[in-house]
């Protein structure tokens, strides 16, 4: 307490005369101490939201892990799951060689990893035995360093060398700087600032892998009405409804 | 289960030919019920993560508001603190008249309101009888509706005619689209998209009231040092430490 705070100005009442200070010094002094507790209560109140914001992150990034690690032991047990699902995607199938295209049937699973704190993610292609490479684990991981953003990928082991065609989506409407096919996309770390191949993979084709293996109920000519009361479990979370509502569409057995 | 979805693709084995359908396909039936499970249980943990993280924003701007509230009371027993506090921010000074600084001796209390769900603010400003206006209470409310910026502004009910001056701050360096003083842009609300003094009212002289009212170390000429033992409290938090340290700068008594 000997290390009283004095403010900037000397004390005045409103009217600018002097106030006598008897009293009113020392009430102003503790309310100074007191400020201050105030303010020490404030930075513990931010210091401790912001913990707990990063424990609910990191739990409901285990939660979420636990159930993308099911899901993917129950994907390998669907053929073609993942060649299906590539092929199938609007912006993916298009940077596919039909060399690349084959080679996907050997695609067993897929992960992709976000890192802690959100500096960066790894896509994660494991492949069954296959006649293209030797690899059985394909990593390209795109890091956030110091502000910059990194790339880099395994090196691929190729049994067969590959030919320099270019996918079939890559007709002159194409921007330039697209990659001409998957496993070029893969191993060009040039510029991983503007990969947009990466995050399609992370934010669309990883949370709505489903949605890209079951038909797609506008191209499917079934006239199936959409909301059609089937006697459903009344099921209402979002991807599930989109998942069944585009089964509904084809029936085939 | 009548609904059983199928993929796009006919099933093939790897090698493309056609694969004995018998147990296969029942397991596969049931896989793509699996996922559709894992699925829901994603879409369920990203709905209660959401549902958390509004219940934390929301525990933690309330036991902030306590705080704030406590601190306001404690700030009311000392004489012209908000006068201290604009006349010493290094940008606030900037645009206030002669007038005006007088008039900063009647405010009493400043309060900073957060919206739920961060769709806006609002500052208020609590004075004390005066000679310059009848309000006791002056409101500039900042909303963000439908992704535009809109301010409305409490109407200043005058005693005596307002100068028109503009602050000392005002000289020719200035930007043109600076306000020219504090009520000139308390009552203006013609472009709340760029409004920097309320930002900074928000960001700056709320969070560090303390800091903009003790004396700045740096414009004090005394020579005790920094960092001198004084058998303080280990108080670690970083505003109290702020705080004490330009406190130890001018134990003038």
């Amino acid at each position: 307490m000997s290390d009283k705070p004095t403010p900037k100005k000397p004390k005045t009442s409103e009217d600018g005369n002097k106030v006598d200070d008897s009293n009113a010094e020392g009430d102003m002094d503790s309310a100074i101490i007191e400020l201050e507790m105030c303010h020490n209560e404030l930075d513990k109140l931010n210091e401790k939201e912001n913990e707990e914001v990063i424990a609910m992150d990191q739990k409901y990034r285990k939660l979420r892990q636990e159930s993308y690690d099911k899901r993917s032991k129950v994907i390998e047990r669907i053929p073609d799951f993942w060649f299906t699902v590539f092929t199938g995607h609007p912006d993916l199938c298009n940077i596919l060689t039909e060399e690349e295209e084959d080679c996907l049937h050997h695609l067993r699973k897929v992960e992709v990893d976000i890192a802690d704190n959100n500096s960066g993610y790894s896509l994660k292609f494991y492949f069954k035995e296959n006649p293209y490479f030797k690899n059985d684990l394909l990593v390209k991981e795109i890091s956030y360093k110091q502000d910059k953003m990194a790339s880099e990928s395994t090196k691929i082991d190729w049994i067969k060398p590959q030919k320099k065609t270019a996918a079939k989506g890559q007709g002159k409407k194409r921007a330039r700087e697209e990659p001409k096919s998957f496993f070029q996309w893969f191993s060009n770390n040039d510029d991983p600032t503007n990969d947009k191949i990466a995050e399609i993979i992370k934010d669309d084709l990883w949370a709505n892998t489903l949605q890209y293996y079951l038909p797609d109920p506008d191209m499917e000519g079934e006239d199936d009405s959409n909301e059609s009361s089937e006697g459903e479990d009344g099921d209402e979370a979002n991807g599930a409804k989109t998942a069944k509502a585009s089964a509904d569409g084809t029936s085939s057995n």
